[in-house]
């Protein structure tokens, strides 16, 4: 189907580290149902790196054996390592989800690792995941410009792509992850991604920290991408801009993506009930806009 | 130069109109000259309709007669009727800025007369801002949707502008009113306008209502429009969705643009030193997404 596009649903993973409430496994679990119940075919659902690291994500084990599955639905998990990877397998994870960060700095920051390690312990997640039959997609962020070395040329991420193309994810994600993509960057990157990683699908994972995300992904979209990562209601801050929004939200990607004519599957009703039962776990505002103004206005006169 | 965009800033009168705060005439005169120190050259200052009807606006001529013009800076003001323009005009409005609502339920609820009389009034308007040699531009309203009558065709809108040809403004503005609009409708509704009305030049008004706002102004880019309205902060909220946001920040917008190598002739710190200012002053947060995250980070490694 020409129309299609998918949705990577991110929140109870890369969305809920990143929040400043600390959920119980049961809500996550919650969280993960209901996503599942408004469409959603492929949800980011754990995290399985070091516990000391991130705490708030210690109970991936505990998320991924309480949800019940639905069939169809493809539940992912992010893997850093081998020791991850091992986890995430043995907790039924259907894809691992790695990352290369794609500047030195944010790198060894983020990973403790260079890019070089970053990309060898890529391998060694794929390797592992493809022999117990799991899908593979990989993560190179940064793309689009770093919080420590500034600009990142579009070059730099082919570089990487080509690097691991012997890998042969079956996705590569190009990912803004603090937000300071544009659309004309987005059109170039995921070109010469394209050319780097031939056969690879090509998906996007964007932030609206300076608002841009839905530009971004309508250029992407313009440009043949079929899959975006999204998190609902926007969940999720960005650790660089401690005032600023993170991940796109979901219903609002949605909402353009259905006026567009895309097909996404996803319920948009059921997506901003979700997410004003989220907000309320969660106990704060969130940054989406759809839930807040509906979709589009019913006609009131005739 | 073909990397040139306009933007047209509009907080003094549309943003102001619709916040909940009520600011002092010194305070918009003050609003105006921060806008042009920060390089804006087209400033929608103030409103003539009734003062009845929109109090809060009522000091146009005030604010019009405190402004310290700036050489090559064009002050527009908003004028519905001949009462409107005559007020404008005397005022010293180098531009004057009419309505035409797409939609009969909303221009009745809106302007107190039905698209055909909406259509007259913009006769007279256009006729006496040419004759005392003012610039003349029209926006047709609801382009992409109507809180009372839903969808609206985009053929709808190409023919009021083809009704209006013969007045000849020197600008068309398609406004999506309410912030319904996406990329697809919004290249559509420009190649429909730009072939009924051969000659104008076109100019976008968007809502980020639903998170859209850049992604029309994106496409739109791409579709040859060189002028786009946008309030600083996002001030202005949505009168149909009253917990949603409004107008498109203006600092959102040309940090987009810049990073796209557009160039708005606009100094971008000094738009969020504004913002932040304007913050103050009405009271409560703003929408603007950079005002809060910064512009593209300065590398601090290396």
């Amino acid at each position: 189907m020409g129309n299609r596009i998918q949705i990577v649903e991110v929140s109870p993973r890369d969305g809920l580290q990143a929040d400043p409430a600390d959920l119980s496994t049961a809500t996550k679990i919650e969280l993960v149902s209901r996503l599942a119940a408004a469409g959603h075919t492929r949800i980011e659902a754990a995290s399985f790196v070091s516990p000391k690291a991130v705490p708030k994500m210690a109970d991936g084990e505990g998320v991924m054996a309480g949800i019940d599955r639905v069939p169809g639905v493809r539940y992912s998990a992010l893997a850093l390592n081998q020791r991850g990877v091992e986890r995430a397998i043995e907790a039924g994870a259907d894809e691992i989800n790695g990352v290369i960060v794609a500047t030195e700095t944010f790198s060894q920051r983020n990973q403790g690792a260079t890019i070089e390690e970053a990309i060898a312990r890529w391998r060694t997640i794929s390797d592992t995941a493809r022999a117990a039959g799991a899908a593979t997609a990989v993560t190179i962020s940064a793309a689009c410009g770093c919080p420590f070395e500034g600009r990142v040329a579009s070059s730099k991420i082919a570089d990487i792509a080509r690097i691991i193309a012997d890998t042969e994810p079956d996705e590569i994600v190009v990912a803004d992850t603090i937000g300071v993509g544009v659309p004309s960057q987005v059109v170039e990157l995921f070109g010469l991604v394209a050319e780097a990683m031939p056969g690879a699908a090509l998906r996007g994972h964007f932030h609206n920290t300076r608002n841009t995300a839905l530009a971004n992904i309508g250029a992407a979209v313009g440009a043949g991408v079929k899959v975006f990562d999204s998190s609902l209601g926007g969940v999720g801050g960005c650790p660089f801009a401690p005032r600023a929004t993170g991940n796109v939200p979901t219903e609002d990607v949605v909402y353009m993506l259905h006026e567009m004519s895309y097909d996404t599957g996803l319920d948009l009703d059921a997506l901003i009930a979700t997410s004003t039962w989220l907000e309320e776990e969660l106990g704060h505002e969130v940054p989406s806009l759809v839930a807040k103004a509906g979709g589009f206005p019913v006609a009131t006169s005739e």
